[in-house]
């Protein structure tokens, strides 16, 4: 397709496609003459992947080109290509300083995910997330606080995955044919139905007593 | 106590707790002399929550002289004092603009909750929260979804605040001496927990596969 379709189809004007062309964002189309080129599906779908890290990720268009330079390294099985789209999505907030309390912190949630046998890469930056969490935990409530009291929500957080990336779940998340901004979309999206919920159950759980 | 006194078991300012008092979130102390009050446990318990509210929900002072307005309203009972610091944390985002495709989404969710029993307020910012989350996904997935594409994350909710309010875990909310802050700790600390948690299950899942 011409750029006029692409576009049309993906809903980004002509001037913002050429800028990210130009940032590395997204590929350029296959010449076809002096002042033409040739758009493909794979341009509408990184177009896609670009909108859901922008508007819904709210990430900075440096912080895209990376991750697309990185989905764009020769050789990335779609597997790593999610990774690195999830990763860019939990690395959102700065890192946190380290610290002696963040360390064992983190060596703490690795411990406990492995009993749990859950396979998680150690370098996850979700785990540096929850390592964040455990020592903002044990400041406010008590330094001694185990990983293992995140029980409760890591037996949720198991069902609740096993059913998204279930049969009748995979619309939801990870369907192929939603290809890597499903995983953005998919990731984020539910975040605010599961917090609210939880919100709203504490009010219904309360109001029972 | 004294006010120096009160300023070092809290840890904050003298400036600041007498910035908090003309600012109408922390009520003066009983006046002992001509420059001189005692202040209490209760102004204590105040600072705690103020300080929460500030640091963990990052509410402005404005907001938070308004919760504090609310929850000093006379006759106002420990369990609406509760609901007014849990809609602060609900209503931080700004108010989407009302619209149709809200409105029916909002009717949804109510329905819903209600098919699930669950009794909660009608007004509740939560709900609007998630009227607004299933506008987006029936924007970006398809526009017939319904409300019940939530269930497998009220039923993890439910089973969560369970346990969060169950005698074991009342160390970790709504534990009545950890007070009015304890609502807010209870409510923000752990949802980066729960959050973190999903996207590791994610990998783990899709690892074994």
């Amino acid at each position: 397709m011409r750029i006029a379709e692409l576009s049309r189809r993906s809903g980004v004007s002509i001037p913002t496609i050429k800028f990210y062309i130009r940032e590395g964002l997204l590929p350029g189309g296959e010449r076809t003459g002096p002042n033409q080129a040739r758009y493909s599906q794979g341009h509408l779908d990184r177009l896609a992947l670009i909108r859901a890290l922008r508007d819904l990720a709210g990430l900075s268009v440096s912080a895209i080109a990376r991750i697309c330079a990185e989905i764009d390294r020769p050789g990335a099985a779609v597997l790593e290509q999610m990774a690195v789209v999830a990763d860019a999505l939990s690395g959102g907030d700065a890192a946190p300083a380290e610290s002696p309390a963040l360390e064992a912190a983190l060596e703490d949630v690795r411990s406990y995910l492995e009993e749990l046998g859950w396979k998680v890469r150690p370098e996850a930056p979700a785990l540096l997330r929850l390592a964040s969490a455990l020592v903002t935990l044990r400041a406010l409530y008590y330094p001694e606080m185990p990983a293992g009291a995140f029980a409760p929500y890591a037996k949720a957080a198991l069902e609740i995955v096993t059913v998204e990336l279930g049969e009748r779940g995979a619309l939801m998340l990870h369907e192929p044919a939603l290809g890597l901004e499903g995983v953005v979309k998919g990731t984020i999206l539910w975040e605010p139905v599961l917090l609210g919920l939880r919100r709203l159950a504490h009010e219904h759980v309360l109001g029972r007593r």
